[in-house]
Formats: structure tokens, C-alpha cells, sequence
């Protein structure tokens, strides 16, 4: 037993708490509070965030911290990660002068507003001089935290992906630019299209629902342990392991909520699979967005948009919806889910162009945080790698540049984890189908062994190991792309009758 | 500025993030939080209740109440009513030692559970040496916080109903004892019966819930400022004046959800009459149980029941449930809500019996806590009163003293405060009859101006008066019981068509 650590364990308890009760505000927020209610709340919010910030930046912990710096031989594996995130909490805090960290918290407070009257307007010009205030302030902040000679966006990086930085990215990206662009305009210049049209219909919400429901439990999503609820953009959200809560919302595509469903309880399984000695401390969550988005979308679409997934399950379907899908097969339901068209919004995307609406957000990124590009020249830039990368060209900045919150949130260098869980996913796969009758399990409906290989290997370690080292443990290699794109290329390829070069 | 006040006030803001934490906490576990989340969310709360006791308890705090004290001059009413509240608050959590609080603590979070056990299985002993513990704790809490000579009770009852005492609640309980007692024998006595029996059925939980919705918003519920949901037991709770959420319950009882609904948007049409100067202060709620249970007892009962109030809504519940109410008139379906009759459990006790009920608790919590009563004997103690005064003897404690959650939660002096509502309720209804044309108002279904009584003489002064100041203030009168006594034996007698002696 580590005497400063246990002198810690108080300060811990309140970071937890203040932390929980944020979360569950923010919940409570997107899915049920009444209209006028965000006023008040915001103060009451705000006042547990001004807690959460003196716990954290006290100086008795920052004299704790540095003891069991010192004394770390005496700690257990748990003990030493809690440290190191609270150390770097602690560090992203404090690192940033509080007058500016105020002002950015008020300019973002406005932002995400003016962004979405923007948006709606389709008026790039009143939202680009925010977005350069909000540029300019993010590099500041990452400034301030760099260490020597460390590229600003490699410091905004390490907060959503650590281990990978703007040289692996580059590489990633680039194979994907390499291999992945001409394949999708081989595919469309084929002129093979799939009809998907009965994915949409009238189908009733209440039936949308008892579906949701049926396939989060079928994948593994535990009702005693989570809530499903209805939000306007589906998230996931955890208390701790043993509550953790998945939103949906529903519209006339069925499909939209069915993979939104099953890729939250993605989401939601990881969060489950953090093992009771972890949750509650400052490493029992997801140990990064692109990790997080490995199981999410390893569930939506390895899983979810496989055919043998569908083997047991489809007529169940069928059931529900005899009007829309009884006279459809299951073979035309799977090429429907599996439809590629290049598009220009990146939330309705399908799989395979999926990650190309990510490379383009990386590459103008990097040009607005590396290279100075200035903000008023984003709309053509955005169009032109559109048009180049996808085929397709946005006549409007809605359906543009102004299309995701992100950036207007100042969220830089958390794009790119949207891919890389694709990634990741495609990686492992490969190599559990070397381990596992896979595709046997899925006909046979027995996702038992996929998840537990998955809880086993990934989820019970929270934040104790990185992405990257999960990956080079569980599959023997380092972070390899090409798993990923020939996956895509393997899948597409044969559903489309196109071939690689 | 009172520079006391000034520097006491980030502690405030403190008190208040934790208790709106907690109460968020409290809301989602009734209505919405999965089965297995209990444990890890309970430590969570406890930290939260623990940072609310340092707060409340820092001698710094202290310092500066006692200055504000001294400089009371200087202070404006509301401030000065704050630190009232925040006063009482630190001596309720620091007259008891810290170590009996934590025990007691934890004998309540068991005492609970045995209780609910030992209802279920009708086993009163396997209660009794708890209760007994529970009432040993209550009463040398109470001692601790007693002043010189004052009664034990009376402690107990300043926590739910400041201004009222034991001699005030002996008279008020003579006069419903000597009164309501022979009333309700001489109707039972009459022979008379009314059929309600269309109120139970098919009555679906779709239709139930948008009846409910109905009811809350004519009543004056404000959508936009609450929040309605289902819970396991109807009830109301507050985050701010702009957040007040009610729950209720369905079952085939049509009139157990509707009047609940009804009574539940009295509490919160309450809270959401608090202004935005009183909010998010320990000011900011209802000042008491008692007048809290006369505001909701008012919508349900003396508005809700009465046939005026029927009039120009009759039409639209009968649409809704054609099937089940389509034949009955509206004259049988008041006749319908008003039935009285004798029975054991005082949650689903009619309107004229219930204080009855109340007037049994309040006798023997006064025999437990100030003559020793020996717990033992409770039962028999508690069927004796009940066929006395209700002239039905419960055959099994389940349905006798076991009924209510209360004691084993160790809330004694609670109970008078429902009766307590319900004659300020009456008191109010005599005054503003003369005040306006209240049946008329019913009648045309214009419900505003009433609301608007109640706000502007009620609702609108939180805690900065007590129940008692506010009933001499809106009707010139102290606290009367005999109105309530006139207004049940007046309008039970008309329907029963039976004399008061």
C-alpha cells in the first residue's frame, strides 16, 4: 500500500463523482429535459466543472501525484495508469492560462450556435470568423502543451489517439487515397446499381423501436445494465459498467435506426466489458475514440452488414414489416444495406466511402493547423476534394464545409479516429477469423464467442493499454492499414463484380 | 452588499450543484435507470452527499453565517432568509455526532429493505426490533436538537411543518376526530352506495398517458418547463423552476393515473410558481410538506372532483374511452370519483376518509415517540383505531401497519402534513370563493385565474414564509381546521344526501 496514493483516493472519488454527475446531466440534456430548463441547469453544470477543475488542479494533488511519481515501484499496474491520466488531466488543464481558457469556453459557447444558424442559412461568411478565432485559439493551446519540437497537431492528436501522430496518419491516409480512390471510381464508372428503395417506407416508430431493441440485445447490449432512449443524433454515453445508455432517433429509412442501434451498442458493449476493478476510476472507460469506434463499427458493419449476420435473424425482420420487406429476400435486404453511393455527407455514408469523407477533413486539417490556410478559402478546397476523391461536388456549404459541429466545438485531430476504428476493426477481423469459425458463428447466431474474444482481448484493459499496443497484442502486428483496405476492396469488389487493380 | 453574504456565496453555489446532482440522481433512478446500476451510482451519490455536508459544515461557512447574523441589518429579506435555511441545515447535520449519523445511515439504507420484506411476507416481528432501533435514533437526534423543554415531537414535526406544534396538531385532530368520525359512520350507516365500477377496465396505457398529458397541461403543467414519466410510485421533484418533473403509474383503475396526474401537476404548478429571484437558492421551493400536499390535494381534489370542473372536459374523456364511458354521464362519473369508502390502505383512500387515516399515524407516532409506546403492540394498536374510526379492521399487518414506507425511513412527523394540506386547502378554497367566481371559473374551463391566486399569494414567496404566515396573510384568518371539517361534511353530505348533527 502506497501512502500517497491512498491520500489520493479521496481527491479521486470527487473527479469521479463531479465527472458522473456531468455525464449524467449531458444525458438527461439530449434525451428528455424540457425546452427551458438549459439556463439553469447550465449554472448548476458549470459549477460542478469549476469542482472537477480544483480537485484536479489542487496543489496537495499535484504534491501526490508527484510522490507516487517518485515511488512508483510500490504501486500496482491500475495504480500507475490512474496517475499518468490524472497527471495528464491535470497537465491539459493547467496548461493553459485560466483568463483564455475562459474565453475559449465562451467563444465555443457561441460558436456551435452561430455555426448552426450558418449552416441552416447556408452562410459560410458568418461563421468564418469564428471558425479563424476558434483556429487560432487551438494552436495556442496546443503551443502551450507541446514539448520541444512536437507538431502542434500531434498535440491535439494524443487527446483522442495516442500512439499515432501525423506520420502514421499520413501513411494511413495515404493508402487509402492510393488504393481506395481509384476502386470507387472503377466501381461507379461499372455502372452497377443496387436498388435499395424498400429501406424506405412507412415503417412505424413503435415497430422501428421493438426492432432496435431486439437487435441490441442480440448483439449483446445488456437491458439490465443500459438504457436505450431517443436523442436527435444517436451517442452512447456510461455512468459506470453497470449503466451504460444508447440513444437512437427514427425516421422513414429503417436502416438508419437498425445500424444506428447496433453500432451505439458497439459502443455500448466495449463500456460493459471494463471489468468492476476499472470502472469508477479515472481508466475504466473506452481507451480511445478510435478504438471506441472499432467496436462500433465493427458491430454495425462486420457484424451488422454481413450476410451470415442476417442468416438467423432476417425472417424475424420480416415479421415485423410484412408490408415492406415480405416480398424482398434476404439476399436483396444485405445488397440493399450494402449500397454504395458516393455522397457528400459524411454521417449518411456507407461503408466503403466512409472513410474518404474522413482523409478529406484530415488533409484540410493539417493545412489549417500546419500550414496557416486560410479559413475563407475552405469551401472551394472542401469542394474541389470532393469532387476529386468522391465524384461528387457540393453546390451548397451546408451540405459542405459547414456540414459536421466538430470544428466548431474546436474539436481538431478527432476526425481522423473515425477511420482509423475502421481500421482497426478490419484488422482484427482478419486475424479472429484465423482464430474463430467467424462467419459460422454469425449463421449459427452465436455472437457469444466474437464478443467475448473481443471483452477478453480489448475491453476489460480500459485505459491501461493504448490502441495501438491492443492491436500489436491481440494480432501479433503493428497498426497495418492494408487489412482495412482490402477488406473494403474484397466485400465491395464482389458484391459490385469489380475487380482491384 | 453585505460583504459576508458576498463571500458566502460560492458556497452556496456549491450546496445548490451537489443537491440538484443529487436530486437528478434521485429522478433517474425512480424513473430510468437500469436494474443492475444501483451499487456503483449509490457510491457516486454518497461522495456527492459528502461534499454537501463538507460545504454546509466548513467552519469558514459558519464564520461567515454568524457574521451575516450580525450584520442582519445590512442583508435583504431574501438573504436573509437564506441564511436562515442555510443555519438550520448545519445544525441538523451537526448536532448529531458524526459517527451515530453514519450508523444510523446505515441502518436506514438496510431497515428499507426489511421493511419491504417484511410487508411482503406479513411478518411484523421480523420489523419490530428495526423499528425500534429507527425510533431509539430518531429520538435521541431529536434530543440533541431540542431546546430547553422542548417536546421531542415537536423537533420532528419543525422538519416538515415550521409554526405547527403538538397542541396545535391536538386540536386540529380533536375536531376531525370529534367531527368526520360520526359523520362518516352516519353515512356508511345510511346504506347508500355509488357505482364506479366503470372506472375500472380495458382502459389502454396509450390512452391513459395522452388523458394524463391532457389533464397536467389544462390544469397549467408547462410542458416546456417539465417533464412527464412513469415511475413505481407517483411523484414530483424540481431541479429549478424551469425543470419540475411529475411521474405517475397506469393500471386499469382509469382514476388512480388521472387523479394522480392532476395531483402531482398541484406540486409542481407549485414549483414552477417560484420566481427566477428564489430559484436555485435554499429558498427556491415550496415552504413546507404540508402546504406543498395542499397545493396538490387543491388541483386533485377541491378542483379535480368537482363536477364544475367537469363540465367543459367531460365530452373529451368520454371520446377517448368511448367504449368504457360512452354511456356513462358525467353526472355518474362524479358521482363515480367522489365514492367513499371505508378501507385499510390510506394511499387509496377517498378524499373524506383520508385524514383519517392520517389522524391514526398521528396518534400513535405521538404514543411512540413521547410514552414509550413499546413497538410490540403496534398492530393490534393500529386495528383498534382502525375499526374505530374507520369501522374496518385490517386482518393481516401488510395491510395495517405495515403499509407505509415512512418509519422505516425514519420520518416521524411527516404524516400530519397530508392532513395538514388538506384543511389549508380548504381554508384557501372558503377565502377565495369570496374572492372570486370560483365554480363559474370551472365552469368556462378558465382555470388562469385561480392558478394565478395561488401564485401571486402562495407560490410566489418559496420558504421566505411558512405555511401558517401565508394562511393569515391570503384569508386575514390563523390556521382553521373547521373549514375543512364544513367544506368534506357539506359536500359529502350533499351527495350522500346525510345530515352533519
Amino acid at each position: 500500500m502506497n501512502h500517497a496514493y491512498e491520500e489520493l483516493k479521496p481527491y479521486l472519488e470527487r473527479v469521479l463523482a463531479f465527472q458522473t454527475a456531468k455525464i449524467l446531466f449531458e444525458w438527461d440534456n439530449e434525451t428528455l429535459a424540457p425546452k427551458e430548463a438549459e439556463r439553469n441547469t447550465t449554472r448548476v453544470v458549470g459549477i460542478l466543472s469549476g469542482e472537477y477543475f480544483s480537485v484536479i488542479t489542487d496543489e496537495r494533488v499535484k504534491e501526490l501525484v508527484r510522490r507516487c511519481e517518485e515511488e512508483r515501484d510500490s504501486l500496482t499496474q491500475v495504480e500507475r495508469a490512474v496517475v499518468r491520466e490524472l497527471k495528464e488531466e491535470m497537465e491539459r488543464l493547467e496548461r493553459v492560462p485560466k483568463e483564455e481558457y475562459r474565453e475559449f469556453a465562451e467563444l465555443t459557447a457561441r460558436s456551435t450556435g452561430i455555426w448552426a444558424r450558418a449552416k441552416k442559412e447556408n452562410d459560410f461568411d458568418s461563421f468564418a470568423p469564428v471558425l479563424k478565432k476558434i483556429v487560432e485559439y487551438t494552436k495556442k493551446f496546443a503551443s502551450y502543451r507541446a514539448k520541444e519540437g512536437q507538431r502542434l497537431y500531434d498535440v491535439m492528436l494524443y487527446d483522442y489517439e495516442k500512439g499515432f501522430d501525423v506520420e502514421t496518419l499520413d501513411r494511413f491516409f495515404g493508402v487509402l487515397k492510393e488504393q481506395l480512390v481509384p476502386f470507387l471510381k472503377k466501381l461507379t464508372d461499372s455502372g452497377k446499381t443496387i436498388d435499395n428503395g424498400f429501406l424506405t417506407g412507412d415503417y412505424r416508430e413503435e415497430d422501428q423501436e421493438a426492432v432496435g431493441r431486439f437487435f441490441a440485445e442480440y448483439v449483446g447490449f445488456d437491458f439490465d445494465r443500459g438504457v436505450m432512449a431517443v436523442s436527435a443524433h444517436p451517442f452512447t454515453t456510461n455512468l459506470h459498467n453497470k449503466d451504460v445508455r444508447i440513444t437512437t432517433s427514427y425516421n422513414d429509412h429503417v436502416d438508419d435506426s437498425l445500424f444506428s442501434v447496433i453500432h451505439e451498442s458497439g459502443h455500448a458493449i466495449y463500456e460493459l466489458g471494463i471489468p468492476d476493478e476499472l470502472t469508477q476510476t479515472l481508466v475504466g472507460q473506452g481507451t480511445s475514440m478510435g478504438m471506441h469506434e472499432s467496436q462500433s463499427r465493427f458491430f454495425e458493419n462486420i457484424i451488422g452488414r454481413n450476410e451470415n449476420f442476417w442468416v438467423p435473424v432476417y425472417e424475424k425482420l420480416q415479421e415485423r414489416f410484412p408490408k415492406q420487406l415480405g416480398s424482398v429476400t434476404m439476399e436483396q435486404f444485405v445488397r440493399g444495406i450494402n449500397k454504395v453511393e458516393p455522397s457528400l455527407i459524411r454521417t449518411q455514408a456507407d461503408e466503403l466511402t466512409y472513410s474518404l469523407h474522413v482523409l478529406i477533413r484530415y488533409e484540410i486539417e493539417k493545412m489549417l493547423i500546419e500550414e496557416d490556410l486560410d479559413v475563407e478559402k475552405l469551401p472551394d478546397i472542401w469542394a474541389d476534394k470532393y469532387e476529386e476523391y468522391l465524384g461528387v461536388r457540393p453546390k451548397q456549404v451546408s451540405e459542405g464545409v459547414l456540414q459536421d459541429i466538430h470544428w466548431s466545438q474546436g474539436s481538431f485531430g478527432y476526425f481522423p479516429s473515425y477511420a482509423l476504428g475502421s481500421a482497426f476493426g478490419a484488422q482484427l477481423y482478419h486475424y479472429m477469423k484465423g482464430q474463430m469459425d467467424f462467419e459460422g458463428l454469425l449463421r449459427r447466431g452465436d455472437l457469444g464467442p466474437i464478443r467475448e474474444f473481443l471483452r477478453e482481448h480489448i475491453h476489460r484493459y480500459g485505459k491501461l493499454k493504448t490502441s495501438r499496443q491492443i492491436l500489436k497484442d491481440v494480432t501479433g502486428e503493428d497498426f497495418n492499414p492494408q487489412y482495412y483496405v482490402d477488406y473494403l476492396t474484397e466485400k465491395y469488389g464482389k458484391l459490385y463484380g469489380v475487380e482491384r487493380d
